[in-house]
């Protein structure tokens, strides 16, 4: 089985919708409700320092992530990537999909000059810290959030 | 003393500069080449996602950070806001200046429609991690970096 990535379009919206959902933590987070997905669809869009990609494996959205472009002065002007919302179907886990969407969006940070990518993941995702460990990610911060 | 928040312009890079290297971390990683922060505010710039805030008291800079308003699907297409290389000058620390700085950021992530704010900082950073606690923010999450 290959898979193939693209960016997302309006259609994948669904599919990408219900990986969110189908989620520890997300599944009390998200709605039934298309219109606000479509909504901030349409603002990564607008933006072209996002990259929403899904992997595509016989027809099926199997895998995504959303990779943002970062500009700032620190690390002598250091572009940066930044990785948010990664997910991998389930019921395909363990047989290489999350490396293989990575890579992808390694490449793809690499291809826009960034010379560190980074992403936080919530400590209650103990397969996800090992997985990054894996693919040599270092967890030398930790991650603060505040709801507004 | 007030302090007084605008956005960086090219003018305020030499001091926004010697605001990063004056830290424990940023110290061996900047350099004193312009070049590159000249090249990477352009690149802010350009991009109005970004907001670089300095805080100016009696016509110093005094504290920095950078706002990014991020668009992504989940949490029912929430919009979120980063932020990044958070500074207050060595000689004016616990008077305020950074609460007052993250109350400025807070208040135009709200402006901007975010739902959430959030940051990561380096493990080592103690007195930073008692400062984001005291200010609402949860450690929630592990922040992960690789360099490309």
């Amino acid at each position: 089985m290959v898979i193939r990535f693209r960016d997302a379009t309006e259609a994948d919206l669904p599919a990408l919708v219900a990986m969110l959902t189908d989620d520890p933590l997300g599944a009390s987070r998200e709605s039934d409700d298309p219109a606000p997905y479509k909504a901030a669809f349409a603002a990564i869009r607008a933006n072209p320092a996002h990259q929403l990609i899904v992997g595509e494996m016989e027809g099926r959205i199997v895998a995504t992530c959303q990779l943002t472009i970062l500009h700032g002065l620190s690390r002598q002007g250091m572009t940066r990537a930044l990785i948010e919302a990664v997910r991998v179907a389930p019921d395909l886990r363990s047989q290489g999909l999350g490396a293989a969407l990575m890579a992808e969006a390694e490449a793809r940070a690499r291809a826009a000059g960034a010379g560190m990518i980074q992403l936080t993941t919530d400590k209650s995702r103990l397969r996800a810290h090992a997985f990054y460990d894996r693919l040599g990610y270092a967890p030398s911060h930790l991650g603060y959030k505040k709801m507004l």
